[in-house]
């Protein structure tokens, strides 16, 4: 069993890589029952010009395909946005880790309606990662979100 | 303007492309305010092994990075699973053209309730390809749902 901050480091670590690319600092990781790392990603709009890879998707995708997901574990920086939302809910991903719902608020509270369990952990750094950026970049801040 | 027989005939020839690849025949297109093809594509789970590539998101992917979708049509020959509903939500594409949602019923009449234009075609020719495909092989249409 990992616990919840270690694998949110995972997840920080992501956003930082993305950062560091020019891009949107934003990670996360799918992790297995036993605490193996199935997948873990970042957001990609900036650097493959793709709007569709933010880091939950991205995550996802580098995990493979798998027959379910109730038994899996999404850590992601940021509260996720509807898509990332939605992509928790159709896939059953049974329990989400959140590393900060202060510069953004998603769907979790609909993905806690639905029966996934929402850990929000308050990460200090997810925090400054996202409130840095969106003061530097509110273009692509609001361009990531469609606003 | 372009009518909306004439924009799902698009998404049905990714569908059948994505049938003749091998891979799971759902096919999509964003088209723009003046019914300009901006991005089309269907399902690759099978073709990339990538479980994240519905064909909403290869439609909105391969339409590149846009400042605001609220003025597009998004079209896909089955109704949006949650996911490609979130997509839907999230960047606020203004109106969906769904080809059928007899063989599968996604997030439609959710997005309705959030103001997005819905139009159901009803189209046999979707019906078909998702029944058939459904028949053949329940195992990979079950995989692409999470089920």
């Amino acid at each position: 069993m990992t616990d919840a901050a270690t694998m949110l480091d995972i997840a920080v670590d992501e956003a930082r890589q993305g950062l560091a690319e020019g891009g949107i600092p934003i990670g996360a990781a799918l992790f297995g029952p036993d605490g193996t790392v199935l997948g873990r990603g970042h957001n990609r709009r900036v650097q493959d010009d793709d709007p569709s890879t933010h880091a939950e998707t991205a995550a996802f995708r580098n995990a493979g395909r798998r027959r379910h997901y109730r038994d899996t574990t999404m850590v992601t920086t940021l509260s996720p946005c509807w898509y990332c939302s939605g992509l928790v809910r159709q896939f059953a991903i049974g329990h989400v880790i959140i590393g900060e719902s202060t510069t953004f608020h998603g769907g979790h509270d609909w993905l806690t309606a639905h029966g996934v369990q929402i850990t929000i952990l308050d990460d200090q750094r997810c925090i400054a990662l996202m409130r840095d950026f969106i003061a530097t970049r509110p273009d692509l801040w609001f361009e990531d979100i469609g606003e």
